[in-house]
């Protein structure tokens, strides 16, 4: 059941929208513990009971803005971006949160070091070429913030190109905003002593091998950096058309329900309706019975 | 439970391998009743239960499929082939059999009629493009068979065109085959009956309206050359590294199991088995450790 007051809308179980309680603090990551559970009154055991219901939610308004889109009556689509530091969750995300939907309306693209070709054009070429379709739910796993994450930490790019990259993704996102795309950006934010219980546990389990690689402690190890630079993202580029969601993640069940209520309120917000039809029913149905 | 009986497997239910039973017998659509459940042995609420477990099976093996490709050690990915009359419950399928898994394993293609672009290409040119990439599951829902179904009821080709396409197919799958992936094809098969029934339910709920489209009434005046279409389709490219199966289909539940217990069979087939660590275990623990 989800609760109706004045603008916004929310699900049993939470004190307020999800997107107030979760949008980015003035004081940054410094003002999220990545321990807590922010907004949500119920239990675990009531979170696997919220994620169930909300899936439901989730399938019916994802329905909805598929239909709309498919007789052509409405440009929208959702576009989740999902950033954080290695085995914060995403996996857990795109599989116990958008796995829920029907794939047919999902387009999911991940990110992975840029390839030769793509890195002979601007680092947006290629996010604009995974920009979901009109109807479609587009799930980014990593996104054009790798480009001034890894690469402000790492140095891939002169400081000053990193500086462009802040402005350039503003204007690109406003854009892509103004064309009908509901831009929901989230942080998985873990505490640094979680990743460690989590990358051993990859390493003390065989069939877990494959999850990790070494390269992964070496990120690690710039855990202050790479937090440095989330701060200067957040700061940069969190706009009204694309707001930045810190979402504490050490508890798996809290992150996934936190960002399904995200999903839930910007396909509200979008408040798709069913298409009426554009044929006379009843004579279609005279046609179908003497068929 | 999976049974192992010499080279082949199935779930507890079954008789027999879905493949075998499958399998589009030499009479054709002819020889298969869409009103009936071949091979499995329970009822449709044992059938709600199988499909559950046949899921978590699923999901086992498409992790180690992606994870043996994700390190490099093997080139293997499966490709679900869905052809059939409208409302015969493709998108059942990708939503309740293929939804089941993990969306980072699963590349889903739904061709339309081709564009303009892809009209200026052979028939192939824009399958090519969408073959699943090693380790994944690829879901074709219609496909290059779109090219010799309603190319030849419609004669959107010229007939020697259409008779040059049967063999440019054979001869693209097996490439594919051979390159390492599985192709599962499946016909799913419902009585002419039975979409009167599931048309006409569309054309009575508003919130199906969408789903509905006049044309689909244009088709299905045509369903006898539609069967025998099918029926040369299988006479001409159903081969052993690519066999076609066809599935009754007035029976959602069934028509799903099955197609699921095919996939299950095509993946264990495969065989995949976690990999093995390409770096020192014990040395990154207590690198870690030290983080």
């Amino acid at each position: 059941m989800r609760h109706h007051g004045g603008m916004s809308q929310h699900s049993a179980g939470w004190a307020a929208p999800a997107a107030e309680i979760l949008r980015v603090p003035s004081a940054g990551l410094a003002g999220v513990d990545p321990d807590s559970t922010p907004g949500y009154e119920g239990s675990k055991a009531d979170g696997a009971l919220s994620l169930e219901s909300g899936l439901l939610a989730l399938g019916d308004l994802q329905e909805r803005l598929f239909a709309r889109s498919a007789v052509g009556e409405a440009r929208s689509s959702v576009l989740l971006v999902l950033q954080a530091m290695d085995s914060a969750g995403k996996g857990g995300i795109v599989r116990h949160v958008v796995g829920g939907v029907d794939p047919q309306g999902v387009e999911l693209a991940a990110f992975k070091a840029p390839t030769e070709e793509e890195r002979r054009h601007d680092f947006l070429w290629r996010i604009e070429k995974r920009l979901p379709r009109q109807g479609m739910i587009g799930v980014f796993d990593r996104s054009q913030y790798e480009d001034v994450l890894i690469g402000r930490v790492r140095e891939l790019a002169p400081a000053e190109e990193i500086e462009r990259r802040y402005g350039a993704i503003v204007d690109f996102e406003k854009r892509v905003a103004d064309a009908g795309t509901r831009i929901v950006k989230v942080m998985l934010h873990i505490s640094r002593d979680e990743q460690k219980k989590r990358l051993m546990e990859r390493l003390e389990r065989p069939e877990k091998h494959w999850k990790f690689n070494p390269g992964d402690i070496d990120e690690r190890l710039l855990w202050d950096d790479y937090m440095a630079a989330y701060d200067t993202v957040f700061e940069r580029t969190s706009t009204d058309v694309a707001p930045w969601y810190v979402i504490p993640a050490d508890h798996k069940w809290y992150a996934r329900l936190a960002v399904q209520e995200l999903l839930l309120a910007a396909l509200e917000d979008i408040d798709p309706q069913w298409p009426i039809a554009g044929f006379d029913v009843e004579a279609e149905k005279k046609r179908l019975a003497a068929s």
